[in-house]
């Protein structure tokens, strides 16, 4: 099969109605095999909010009681999910929109309750993603729609990391056909100085990664995702790219590979 | 290709926990290729009066206005059509849940505002389901899952009834194979008496139905789902079964066929 990119686009775009549109038009005109993995954005704690329900966040995860998961379930596999659905559609994308319970596309294990208790959090297992489903999507000119809701393996719904989600499918997809993965957000990229849109760092290799790390280069907030974007070309994605949200289909940001 | 059943699931079942996980397990058992299509129940309203949106109902249907229709979003295709999807996959039915924007499974035409503005609900427009997305989801051994938002073929959703998206998918459904429909509800079927429900009518033809009308035996409440049943099969539908939720395996309820 063709190359196959998948594309991570974060909260903070799924926000801003214009960015987001613009994202959404810039990924149908993408070209080739693609998949698209959504993170949720502020509107499921906006929603628990109005519902009285508190959220709690720990080290950047969502800490989701049962409560929690049914908003997550509603706000990232319905609304959020379905709305960029249909506007992928009117701009000529045939999109499906899916979570991991559907064809059991990507399963997760549920975090231990030590030493802090997530509630229905999950970590996507070793061999989590279901990649012939996939590519049978792929295959019929179908672009797979993800939101960060995996399945449980036991009849329930279990809360992810949307960056966990895409490395994990785009490792799935990898086994199907070369993938490149693609973050895309609010920045124009690593960037070397955090308040110069800039100073973006073009290509880092493990090498060049230690040497930033070394002259503590790179923000901190940064290093989970660029951690993130090896351990997936270590086990087969060719390469990561992080850039921002309106330059998907322009030749930008940072660059990731071995 | 086999058979295919397509199988609506209304709303008074998903209400109820312990009916709603015996249904899904007898749902998994049925032999041969199947559809489900589900309603929504009353957690659409439970969860507007939470957010304090007024629901308001004009014969039968519920007036969606933009925040109806993000409710009716995440509990339809979010909350209530992934927790079914999860429930099957545990019962060994490898489920795809679906509104109509995915893939434009199904596609539907806003309803005029006059002479009562329903706001964002659609009526299924004649060339309005997927087929070939269908078939080729049955073929690779997938169950799709509808619920009952649809696509407005301009990037935005529509509200629709149940009865009618199951109605439609089960027209599609014929084009590729012969296709039963069933009504799953909290009766046995057509009831000539509705306060016995030993008195279900087992075979309505066209004929028995004019005399059934006739003789005013049929509660009026029943009428638009008869005839639903009698357009479907005029379209290509082989039969229409109604029955009741726990009688989904057995042979039972109320047969309707020309």
């Amino acid at each position: 099969m063709n190359r196959i990119t998948v594309v991570k686009i974060g909260g903070n775009v799924i926000d801003n109605p214009e960015a987001l549109s613009r994202f959404v038009a810039d990924f149908a005109k993408l070209q080739g095999r693609k998949i698209l993995v959504h993170g949720g954005g502020k509107e499921a704690t906006r929603l628990s909010g109005r519902l009285g329900i508190e959220t709690k966040m720990v080290d950047g995860r969502r800490v989701t009681d049962r409560d929690t998961l049914d908003v997550v379930t509603m706000v990232y596999a319905g609304l959020v999910n379905k709305r960029i659905v249909a506007m992928l559609q009117a701009c000529g994308c045939d999109a499906v929109g899916l979570c991991g319970a559907d064809a059991k596309a990507v399963s997760a294990v549920r975090r231990k309750p030590e030493p802090i208790d997530y509630g229905y959090v999950g970590d996507i297992a070793a061999d989590g993603v279901n990649d012939r489903f996939i590519a049978d999507l792929l295959v019929s000119g179908v672009t797979p729609v993800f939101c960060a809701i995996t399945y449980d393996g036991n009849g329930g719904l279990l809360n992810c990391n949307a960056d966990s989600v895409a490395s994990a499918v785009a490792v799935g997809a990898s086994r199907i056909a070369p993938t490149d993965l693609c973050f895309c957000f609010e920045k124009a990229g690593v960037l070397e100085d955090i308040d110069n849109p800039d100073s973006v760092i073009r290509h880092i290799t493990p090498e060049i990664y230690q040497n930033l790390k070394a002259e503590a280069k790179v923000s901190a907030g940064m290093l989970p995702k660029i951690d993130n974007a090896f351990a997936a070309i270590r086990r087969g994605v060719d390469s990561v790219i992080i850039k921002h949200s309106d330059d998907l289909i322009k030749e930008s940001g940072t660059r990731i590979t071995l």
